[in-house]
């Protein structure tokens, strides 16, 4: 299977389609999740046109984590989230749905069991604020600023 | 929390624990899950005694996730999985039992479910002819390369 040029996430790469954006440079994009598992569930993907783990080239895959990374510790921030699951699916059988490669990255709290299928579309307000929180810690983290806003969790 | 130098990846790293090694070089290693999810989970670790994916420097993660995606790429082959799930869990809300960091290699596939807890120790026996399938895929993978020796864990 070659890579889909109408990819949902191609789409958004090319503006062709929203996206509640958290972070964005020259080699990656960072967005919330349409149909989050968690609240703050929120994607990191490489611009390059690759589908899964195994079509991308180490300098792009090193780029992509450090951006996982920097996000995942603003997602924490933000959810007041005392863990973090980052999961990637490679390949229809792992549960991936989108074929451009994308890490998930997701708040975790005690006792909270969470499902990887049976997703629903959230509200865009919600899903906006959501940004705005994610954006508002990494503008933080930036600033060289200590973290703690105080944010409250979902 | 500080690294504690007694965690178990310690230990295996210091040589003072055994372990079932797929992979090993100057900054990583890759070894079999002691109690697998599914046959074939593996796990890679920087050797940097780092806690979490909040504890490790750009270079070091980079270092890390390129190992998970040609090992990744050997466990996929060795156990003909159409899918493959990276994990990585960051603190003991999201799963984590070991503080030092590691990323799950995990062989999907379709319809396969799988609990993150409740899990058993697989014999010896089984975890070695496992890392023996991989490192044997690594080793194709590398044709023309000096190959890892690899020695297998008692």
């Amino acid at each position: 299977m070659s890579y889909d040029n109408d990819n949902i996430f191609a789409k958004i790469l090319r503006g062709e389609a929203p996206a509640f954006k958290v972070h964005e440079d020259a080699q990656t994009l960072a967005f919330m999740d349409l149909m989050p598992q968690v609240p703050g569930h929120t994607l990191v993907i490489p611009k390059y046109p690759a589908q899964d783990l195994f079509d991308v080239d180490a300098a792009t895959l090193g780029d992509t984590i450090q951006v996982v990374q920097t996000v995942g510790a603003a997602v924490k921030q933000a959810f007041q989230a005392p863990g973090i699951m980052i999961a990637q699916l490679s390949g229809a059988a792992a549960g991936q749905t989108v074929f451009h490669i994308h890490f998930h990255i997701l708040p975790r709290f005690e006792g909270l069991e969470f499902k990887l299928h049976a997703r629903q579309v959230e509200a865009a307000e919600v899903l906006a604020a959501h940004a705005e929180r994610i954006r508002s810690c990494l503008a933080q983290g930036q600033a060289g600023k200590p973290a703690d806003s105080g944010t409250p969790g979902p």
